[in-house]
């Protein structure tokens, strides 16, 4: 990030016709989408949603409410126009772009086998590397994969400690009987792969999806292009905890677009030191939630690059 | 409300290609405009700011950060588009409407007398009234008015118990010294005014602002017409407190567009039975965090009326 648009950034903020501070959060990711836009008054120009789909072994120990054809069913929704995410895109003036990721080859059980080896999480982190344009002013991130709240929850377990019982949530909304499969698989799967828990790349790729390490790719070819990054809910969150593992302050260029109602998301945000800017009670994946957030980006950028200073508007300061 | 247009909006959230439930408050708020809209498909076609402005005898007890001129002059920066709520109001596509309410002819100070007699906030309320489209799909209520936390911490205090150490909080920003005059103010008001305390419209008159009764005129201009209403910060929520107390379930076509982070506006909120949209630790007023909470009712009818069903789209259903 540049600290000097940022500090430009925060200057006008506090010369705005406003009590200092009072808009709040509108105010912090002004200055933090100006330190990595780096320009005083950022720009939401080019705003592009990638929205990664993925398929599951685990999916057939039946931890989702949903069939795994849903993911395939899902992404064609999404071309067809007819999937909540494509009304928001349009609604927030973004570009969705869709990447389905060998939907019809699941990443193997994982309580049996690791997920992926090596070379299927590379070919997943670099489809998700170049989705991201070379110019872009923001980038959202979201997934679709039937059963991967499993492997999120799964992640979080690897990574932060816990069994299933702390991680699983309903997803999509499973059952009671369902549930205790997700806590069940969980655990099976941090007892088999229980030598690699010290290695969050090892963790990525064994206990991970091909969607959550194109995410993974994704926000770090943002990094690298110095492009601010909206996350979604709990599965996308979860593809990039093993990145802030790797390298501390790694999710800088970051933000949470909002909480989701399932298990797990709050506390793996506060995890992060990521505080959403909403929680809406929603848990749908595609990119819904943080797509929602990109309107505050622009109630932010609207107020930042529009408000009159109290010189230019005769208010006067506090006494 | 009409219960048949909410529940055709119910019936029709469940056909949405999204597990049930999964767009949270976005359901919630897209089947509470259904059912004051009277329709199965709402519409943000007229959406209406109403900002009022007062000015308030006990700023001269030094209990703001910033002296009353600032009211008029926000007022002109409204007027000339230069304040928070203009440029919200054109990102949200909304219609502005700021009114002035004998800004030359502050309220009474009421640690010494009351506030207004009843004349006075007729006419208040009849403006806030007259202030509503008669046609009109949602309107949005905020203030503007050096000293008003303080009115609405008193207001508070008065109808939910408690002194001022309680109710009063930074406002615009005021120092240590400043919080403590507030906390006088309050407790020096109920003090004096002991006698109508069960009375929430005469704690409205002796203890309220013009600004916050033009807020009660016209939510209840409204209610009269069947338009639902989101409200602002701590002081456009405290003016419909009396409301609350004199007809229970009168605010149930309100909904809170945000909680603030003036100390108190989450209490009363709780007090109300109203779940914010949104918590961005604004504190600014003037209808702003309200403004913003218009985005996500476009974003919720976005996706109500513009997705995909199961059948529609061929996909599956929950096994």
């Amino acid at each position: 990030g540049d600290e000097a648009s940022a500090a430009a950034a925060t200057v006008r903020q506090q010369n705005l016709t406003k009590p200092p501070g009072s808009l709040g959060r509108l105010e912090e990711v002004a200055i933090w989408l100006a330190r990595w836009q780096r320009r005083e008054i950022p720009r939401l120009d080019q705003v592009t949603i990638a929205v990664f789909a993925g398929n599951h072994g685990i999916a057939e120990r039946g931890v989702s409410a949903f069939p795994s054809e849903v993911t395939a069913q899902m992404v064609a929704n999404f071309a067809a126009g007819g999937a909540a995410i494509n009304q928001i895109a349009k609604l927030a003036g973004a570009e969705l772009r869709v990447e389905p990721l060998e939907l019809a080859r699941p990443t193997r059980d994982f309580t049996m086998a690791p997920a992926m080896d090596g070379a299927d999480f590379l070919v997943a982190f670099d489809t998700g590397w170049r989705t991201v344009p070379e110019q872009c002013d923001l980038l959202v991130v979201g997934e679709m994969g039937i059963a991967n709240t499993t492997v999120a929850a799964t992640l979080c377990a690897a990574l932060m400690g816990g069994r299933g019982a702390r991680w699983a949530g309903r997803g999509t909304g499973v059952d009671d009987a369902g549930l205790l499969r997700k806590r069940t698989t969980i655990d099976t799967a941090l007892k088999i792969h229980r030598n690699l828990l010290d290695d969050p790349l090892a963790v990525a790729v064994a206990l991970g999806g091909r969607e959550l390490a194109a995410i993974a790719g994704a926000v770090l070819a943002a990094r690298a292009r110095s492009i601010p990054v909206l996350l979604d809910g709990f599965v996308a969150t979860s593809a990039v905890l093993p990145l802030a593992r790797l390298a501390p302050g790694g999710l800088a260029h970051c933000r949470a677009g909002h909480v989701s109602a399932e298990l797990g998301h709050r506390e793996l945000l506060r995890e992060l030191a990521l505080a959403p800017l909403l929680d809406l009670e929603m848990r749908l994946g595609e990119a819904s939630g943080a797509g929602i957030a990109i309107l505050l980006l622009r109630a932010a950028l609207a107020c930042h690059g529009g408000m009159a200073t109290f010189a230019e508007a005769g208010v006067s300061g506090a006494g």
